[in-house]
């Protein structure tokens, strides 16, 4: 092309400079091939470099990158004081539901409920007859029953009803776990949680509620 | 170089051009370079900028990234049924290992085991002598006794062995836990996993297996 | 500028020459652009490729990549051997707090606590007064009374304190979990872990420690 003088003095380009800046272009837009091309006998010397890792990101253009799928852990963790109670059993899986909207976010996990006092028990337990909560606080008074003459227990300053509470608390124990899955509690169709109540005055009792798991 | 008119009507290349090709290859081959260069005031005036990113990816090339090692977290659930049976104590180890050969996968986890059932439990008892299992059963109906005479329960529509089968639910529990290590369940020599039938009736009860931890 | 024929000698770089090697630098400089106006038709056409990609990396610069944040999920297993004791009710929050100082590298998380035994239990009870220990104790001897007639228990090769040792294990459990909170155990005021010991000779039992939960 710059063959005659006139009109090389507007184009400058010889045949070497447009392979040039042609090669710059092709660098710009397909930077991984010249990486590639760049990089490939040190690739082929030491092999196993990529293969050790195995978090890479991939990029399909310079700064168009993805990092590897991961699936996004999530902990919550939530303290509250359930409505205060005397002796009893109560069903409680309403008040934790309503306590926890987080639960819903949750594609699969656990929820730890954990009651931070020793005289009293979360439980799961029969979720439609009220009859079944007032025979388990009467079977566990069987089970563990109050002493009104004396000498069966040493711990008896709190009254003749705290120490029985601290060994059904034992018996039936301070913490749930119950899956998640999709967003729900994957309780049976008869199953709740139970708060139940082993001291005969009312109490209000603090619970730390920890969900973890897999979100959406 | 460009001195003779001849040579010049070929090599239009003048040494600035050079200079500024070979910039542009330099670019192209490393381009962490001239962005260091181009960003070092901005990070020289605001160094808490790199420090806040404790995630960030590392590239060795425009397109080599590499993200920080994250530990491979994984939740794994499953639901499935238990071979129905009526009252007694049964060792179920070998039919869970069997239903989760994703145990192997994880490295170090927790395997957490759910009954959705409020009158029969899960625990971790002996895993040798059948006869452990059976006195077992005895030893609960002892503690929980049925009632034949009527008076003791309220609850009693559903035959004299539904409410003793609901307070030894709460007593033995709905759900086991039980840690992983490398792939295995971290038991005692002497542990296995039971499923304590509380009915007298020969029952089908569904298990909700939640496996969480770190995979290999 | 390329008027005389002195001055060409020294500057052959032509009008579009100049262009070209400025949009070379431009590239070079911000190649996002670059891309994104390549790639704009691709994208308008396939709409929902880049929302499909939620953990993208984030590029500033061709090689200044950062990574979405994720919360530092970590899962960290000890075994360790408790003391030695005979019958009797226990309380280890202080040696299970000393063999475990990673807990305080835990925001948020849960402590699984595993005895690989099913003749003793762990349970969480009240931590100050060692009379409610020992109520303990002997409440649960009289819920499972050990027969020294015969004639109750099949299975007593091990001792008349062995099938005992079984269903208090089995009633009140081999584990305990307890939620983590900024570093501590986040177990109530009067809130402590026990180990309870059924045979009445010394036993050394294993616990595995489990810890999970999100870094700080």
């Amino acid at each position: 092309m710059p063959s005659s003088a006139s009109s090389q003095q507007h184009t400058t380009i010889s045949p070497l400079t447009t392979f040039l800046i042609l090669c710059g272009f092709l660098l710009a837009l397909f930077p991984s091939l010249f990486v590639a091309v760049t990089w490939a006998p040190y690739h082929y010397l030491f092999p196993s470099v990529k293969e050790t890792t195995p978090s890479s990101v991939y990029c399909s253009a310079p700064n168009i990158c993805t990092a590897p799928q991961q699936p996004s852990m999530s902990w919550f963790q939530k303290q509250f004081t359930l409505p205060s109670k005397s002796r009893g059993s109560y069903l409680i899986t309403d008040t934790i539901v309503r306590e926890l909207p987080e639960l819903k976010d949750y594609k699969v996990g656990i929820l730890h409920l954990f009651i931070q006092h020793t005289s009293c028990a979360l439980s799961l337990n029969e979720n439609w007859d009220t009859d079944v909560r007032a025979d388990m606080s009467d079977a566990l008074d069987r089970i563990v029953p109050e002493d009104h003459k004396g000498g069966v227990y040493r711990h008896d300053a709190e009254g003749p009803d705290d120490m029985p509470a601290h060994v059904k608390s034992a018996l039936v124990g301070a913490s749930v776990t119950v899956p998640i899955t999709n967003g729900r509690l994957a309780t049976g169709t008869w199953q709740g949680i139970w708060y139940l109540e082993f001291r005969a005055a009312r109490h209000s009792r603090r619970v730390v509620a920890t969900i973890q798991g897999e979100k959406n």
